[in-house]
């Protein structure tokens, strides 16, 4: 029993767990070349804001390292161009431009090639590092949240393979699983793209944890029959007055919580939140292709030509929210006033 | 444009749809013997209370055709047999036992052999006969009811081919098509087992309503940016204070229709009603394999061994039911008194 890691770098290899083979094949893809970091991150193979940032800047740092020439001015010139194009990859993805901006910052006072590719790599382990040390945090609070609960509910896949390791809204379970805290956990499939079935079943199992999958709509009932006593899950951007856009579903589950009168927790970390946003009415909504919902594993479910409407996110109102979970501590409402003076 | 039926009886055959194929293929599949009929049932290839009752109560009286004894008294003892046999085919559906009932009582004084197997078809032929009418008035009393609304959400497929036809909660969107009542409905695509996708997309399109497919988990979602004004469900059972055993993700939505503050109607004949238990904590709720959640048009998506919970149905609390609506007229609260003074 271990907690899967979603990226590996050791002396030889830069590594990443294909997403997109499990849970039948369990397969690290070596990445060589930066098209092959781009192609990863574009085709799915590595997915979760952290997860991405990371595998980005592993992939800028690595490419660096096998520029030829001795001239800074050339070295910045080269680093820039493969900047733009792993930033392009997932134009949406806000860790990634993060991660790489990083990277850049980090060589700007650099005086040898040879430093900056030291450089590079350095800041690279670094957000990599800092990323498991928040998500570890991150499970420490929400362990101490659910002290006395073991029945908990979850959605998507807000796990150790989408950071760099423990997970956001799972950490809880990893750490817990680690010291002997019997959770049972119970995972909403999450259509369209079946995140929890395919990815937070597979992740729990790996970490010895007890996992119940459900669908999506067995969530009240079960909340009843099981006796959850909780739901966590994670967070794609939080506005200032806690406001959550999360996978599509959560809403659902955060207005289950209410009608049960257990907690919904967020956890999140604070490169999340979004302070130049008021409220969740600003966060654009994703649509995505109707083929998801009509299509499962390449086999057609409904009538052709059917009308769908897809969102790939909801908002959460932050009044649904009982606390918010980061690596910085947890926050209650008032939202409005308790996260600013917590993330900034 | 016109309304699928399921069921069809004519001089040579009984013969159902095969809603396992919908909506790729439109096939009516001849049932012959009673092994027929209780593997239609099982496997779903026939479903919804009332069809499922008609198609047990067509299956019986033609396997009664075939007893070959002369004998009275044999005769009602392969009855009981039969009658037995297909009532344990689905545990939650009481309208199996109480179709299966009005035939086994419809030949207690019949003289001859001969007379009984008349008797049979005929109480047979009455149940579909009578369904039909009591659809059509579910369907009046409920686009009563949505005067004013359009945008309407459902779930599952309590529709024409669930029942004789019209079908119970679909009936208001069948008529209002009639009659040039431009609905817009909202399918929840219903998983596990996707009859929202399959079969209500499809017969609401047969029938030339506009119809939109989204997943579960986007109720909520929906609810909130399409201006969802009502929900209408169908019933399998409803205890006698309203409490109502239904699809799967029922009780979601029901949960949901409150948070939201719109009506959510329950529609189902008065076969539906169940006043020997007084609420629905008496419902036995069946549970289905979990392949039907691990497996999807039988391709793994869930890790070898996964826990499942699959529950087939939930109970919603009368409390959260603004009304139900039968072919006598419209049940409001308080249930325990009125449900009683309606259908009895």
């Amino acid at each position: 029993m271990s907690i899967p890691l979603s990226i590996e770098l050791n002396d030889k290899e830069f590594r990443i767990l294909d997403q997109q083979k499990l849970p039948h094949v369990v397969e690290y893809l070596t990445l060589e070349t930066l098209e092959d970091v781009y192609d990863a991150i574009v085709t799915l193979k590595v997915r979760g804001a952290p997860a991405i940032g990371i595998t980005a800047a592993y992939g800028l740092a690595k490419a660096a390292e096998r520029y030829e020439t001795n001239i800074l001015e050339e070295f910045h010139l080269q680093l820039n161009k493969d900047f733009l194009y792993l930033a392009n990859s997932r134009p949406t993805a806000v860790n990634l431009v993060w991660a790489l901006e990083r990277l850049r910052s980090s060589v700007e006072n650099a005086v040898t090639v040879q430093e900056a590719k030291v450089l590079l790599l350095e800041e690279a382990v670094n957000i990599h590092q800092e990323d498991e040390a928040s998500c570890r945090n991150i499970g420490e609070y929400a362990l101490s949240l659910l002290e006395d609960q073991t029945k908990v509910m979850t959605i998507c896949n807000a796990g150790s393979i989408a950071t760099a390791k423990y997970g956001t809204a799972l950490a809880p379970f990893h750490l817990g699983s680690e010291r002997g805290k019997k959770f049972e956990v119970f995972a909403c499939e999450t259509r369209p793209v079946f995140q929890g079935s395919r990815l937070t079943v597979w992740e729990l199992q790996q970490s010895g944890v007890d996992v119940t999958l459900i669908t999506d709509g067995m969530a009240a009932h079960t909340i009843g029959a099981k006796g959850i006593e909780a739901i966590i899950v994670g967070a794609d951007r939080i506005a200032e007055n806690g406001d959550t856009a999360n996978k599509i579903g959560t809403l659902n589950l955060a207005l289950l919580a209410k009608a049960f009168n257990i907690p919904f927790y967020v956890a999140a970390p604070s490169s999340t939140f979004d302070l130049t946003i008021k409220s969740g009415k600003e966060i654009p909504i994703e649509e995505r292709p109707a083929e998801e919902i009509t299509h499962i594993a390449g086999k057609q479910v409904a009538p052709l030509d059917t009308k769908v409407f897809n969102p790939a996110f909801d908002v959460t109102p932050g009044e649904y929210i009982t606390a918010i979970i980061t690596e910085k501590g947890i926050i209650y409402p008032e939202y409005t006033k308790n996260i600013p003076s917590l993330i900034n």
